[in-house]
């Protein structure tokens, strides 16, 4: 997998600071851009983030391509619909030598990871042959497993991305989507690290959302994300 | 395929005609809902469609079952994002005789056909074996191919389907979404004449969209769809 | 103020409990529409509900006629993006006698609401002026206060209810939005109790979400929204 | 007015034709990112956007900050739903000196816009009056106009820029938001120049959209917005 930020909202998290300061001041934009020092902005965009006040950071757009992930995971990436998607169709492009993605659990058992390879092998030439005997592309693709390689473009803000993060980060999340979330969250911290300081999985804003089917590492995750708590008194 | 009307919203078209007289009366819901008969009321609910004043039929939502629908079908379908949608899970179900769509293209030549159906019990096989080694189900289903048979709930508001409608009845969309989208008009048709009478790929509300691409169907298009024309004239 | 329920989805908790076992369930909808008793698939929404998986319940829409609010509040009410709206249109509909709504405060001081009134009245006549001397009503509604009566159509699914109950419950929400709010749920809850039992402010579902601005009654809300706490032990 | 533009998606351009390539490319994103020259590029992101492949201009967000538009300007402009706002609120901001917008109409007739004046310092006084009686300041804007001035943080994607556009520079939408859509549009057309070369009024894109309401003027905007034309053979 391989993660890459293409290109963001400029100052994203200046921008979505002046947004803020817009709600309760008086002023204008000419007068509110006299911003104080950085440190104090980051201060106050961590606080209204924390009250809940989320709209602020909609302003902030991030856009990544995800590469090299499979089908299986981008059907799932899509289900987030506040967002945008542009993704490598296989309508239009010939997979006869598509690359897939082969899941730890199988990795881990070369006996298996050997037959799974063989039937990779096997789906591509069948594959071919269909798209050879004159099956339209769009037809063919119909035999192409969901381990197969997509590509796909995403655009999400700021607040989408928190909500995003809080359910893939999840260790119930599959184990590829957990991943492309992790190295997101990675990449956009870097970029707009008070934005992103609440950022993790569900359990860590409070108690475990997933009841008797929990993962029991809740106490793990509060440490491994250990700024993103809401507590009352942080405020 | 098999599509289900499940539910929708009571009184569909009449719901949405009483939003429409909101925004242009002095008058409460009490004096609105005096109706005049059904007929003038569903002439006034088509006129602020082909006006473009679409917000009024978001009112109604109708609820569709789709059953029977490749997930290469699924995947274009969860990307009409004004939706909701409740879809089988591969990484709960076991998929170990899952049911598959052969493509007509296919289903044509019945040498091709009967290599496809064996490369389905081949990979039916193979999953239940990765099943049977221990693999998660969640990471087993990477074999399944597109074909994999898929069901799922779909709710859409009026506006939305129309856009719904306008893409997929096109010739070029997907023969397999394009079968569910014509299903789906022709039951919502039923309940909500009016609301639907504009129905219809792009090219039967002005020049086909996709220019050098085009199916050359424009004219057949606008007889099947006879009645979606917004002429200025109409109004 | 008044609420009416206009319509909503048939049969709404069946509805959404239906797509809820599509997620899980290898059979198709006839199969699954074989339900157990009502109160068993309540309970099952209910649970579902409370571990977070709420894209089930947008399968519901809801449509209310809400009249005799104020313009104010309505501003805010649109807000909500995951809904839609039809309002009564100030372009299109003369307010020469406009209604006004009296906030609790004013209406408190005999002395003010007198001079409330007055000006209401001084209004009326200049804006009746302006459209005498040919001012469009577009334009003539620039004097029409914030306290303008307004009635506006709105439908949002069982998700976004829920997200606004949430936010409009809470007391610092304006008067007049929580009062909306509190008539809309007594509403949905009659018709689907499950659906809504955990619905409530904020602070019923973890610790209050506005810090040092909070009203400091979290206690007394979540004893009033006793249903609603989201207890993994309730799992 | 004052629309200022904040910011925006770095590249807004580059991104979405890289992101538009992904759809009908095998490559990856380092060799997509090996660009043509920039004009090429710019005739290719031109022709997806006239064939109606408009997601791939969601990738871009702009940011703008619009000052000295009425209330009821906004309550028109927060109807877009996707979009995002951040507005100065009459709940915490103290307007006892609030600013107003002066409709054209009204500014032509020197007598109409005394008795304008007057009501609005009226109007302020007795908002200070309110206020300094202790009435809370969400309660004491009940007496404010849709006149007093706002100003709001608006992020809008090309995609919806777009739609605003066609909906918002019509002869028939409020003369001041077709203002704001004005200067928007000049703003981002600066900076993107083929991504907003087809932006216009509805009429320009096809018949007149509001049939026996129409302006009349159809042929003057499609002189004025010339390059807006979505002709079959510019494909």
């Amino acid at each position: 997998m391989q993660v890459t930020l293409i290109s963001y909202t400029n100052n994203p998290e200046l921008v979505c600071i002046q947004a803020g300061k817009v709600c309760y001041s008086p002023h204008g934009i000419k007068q509110i851009q006299k911003q104080p020092d950085k440190e104090q902005s980051g201060i106050f965009l961590d606080k209204i983030i924390r009250m809940g006040h989320l709209s602020v950071i909609e302003h902030a757009s991030f856009s990544f391509m995800i590469e090299g992930i499979s089908r299986a995971c981008s059907h799932q990436l899509v289900r987030h619909r506040i967002a945008s998607y542009s993704q490598k169709s296989q309508r239009y492009v010939n997979e006869k030598q598509f690359e897939y993605i082969t899941p730890p659990s199988i990795a881990a058992h070369s006996s298996v990871v050997k037959t799974y390879n063989h039937f990779m092998e096997q789906t591509m030439e069948f594959y071919s042959e269909l798209v050879a005997q004159g099956i339209p592309k769009e037809d063919a693709r119909f035999v192409l497993p969901n381990a197969a390689e997509t590509k796909i473009f995403v655009s999400m803000n700021g607040r989408e991305l928190l909500h995003f993060f809080e359910k893939r980060l999840c260790q119930r999340a599959q184990w590829e989507i957990r991943a492309a979330a992790e190295e997101m969250l990675d990449l956009v911290k870097k970029i707009a690290p008070y934005m992103f300081k609440t950022a993790g999985p569900g359990c860590v804003h409070g108690s475990c959302p997933e009841g008797k089917l929990s993962c029991g590492q809740s106490n793990e995750m509060r440490k491994k994300y250990k700024n993103s708590s809401y507590k009352e008194s942080d405020l």
